[in-house]
């Protein structure tokens, strides 16, 4: 592999292993254990569940690889807090959207090349873009990966 | 800059993001909320602190860049559970050494080459790194920007 190839590689990797973990995590959970809070007052598993697929969804118009699957999950899981309204989607629906949006991204990540990983997300202009090239389709995937994190280390804490 | 280099640059870009909203949160915890628990039963945020500067120093020998700063740090925080042993540092002490562990890596990181962030790091032989050249320090890198990221996602609950 070439120098270019091994660090995109390592952001890849970053991103297979934190959502592996997170699976991982979710497939041990029942329905039941995804209605429980990360903390007393705080969002159900459920939700964060919903918030993070629509993020992720949100990733193929943003780095233009693609349309979303569910935008649909926009107004429960991110317009609104937890509670707010009725869960629109049963507990396997959600993860089966869940897996269909991750699968589908990271099969096109692995598809990237190093000028696809550099090149602009969608909500950057060019001009801004030419001033700063690090608005790139990779910092994406770290910003995304290390949401994921975030969550994740939430997601733990309910079990 | 080189493709490389830009690279490089999106991973440093994302320790530095992450590390820096931590350190704002942080920033506005007084003492006493730094001895709340991130949900019942479960670490202190005193403890978290405590964790990721050990494990953030560890990150010297395993990157091969300097001896550790606080290796006091890892029977308190991370041989041992929360509450195993009693605080064997005050809350400013920890928060200063956070602050120096973190400046020092990250000026170190300022400084690598690519080859630098594509060298092998001290956990892995010559042989297994030539099997696998994605065991480098990059890969180190992310992993703990990962971790710090997961923490941060506890820490913020308890407000």
């Amino acid at each position: 592999m070439t120098n270019e190839e091994l660090l995109c590689s390592a952001a890849l990797n970053s991103w297979k292993i934190v959502l592996g973990r997170f699976d991982q995590h979710l497939a041990a959970l029942t329905d039941e254990q995804l209605q429980k809070q990360v903390a007393p007052g705080k969002n159900r598993l459920f939700y964060l569940l919903g918030h993070l697929t629509a993020v992720h969804d949100r990733m193929f118009p943003l780095l233009g690889i693609g349309e979303r699957l569910h935008a649909e999950l926009d107004e429960p899981f991110l317009t609104n807090p937890d509670g707010a309204i009725v869960d629109p989607v049963s507990a396997s629906d959600l993860k089966k959207a869940w897996g269909e949006v991750n699968n589908k991204l990271t099969e096109s990540f692995e598809t990237f090349t190093t000028s696809d990983w550099l090149s602009k997300h969608t909500a950057v202009s060019e001009d801004e873009f030419a001033k700063d090239p690090g608005r790139n389709r990779i910092a994406v995937v770290m910003s995304r990966t290390n949401h994921l994190s975030f969550h994740s280390g939430q997601a733990i804490l309910a079990k």
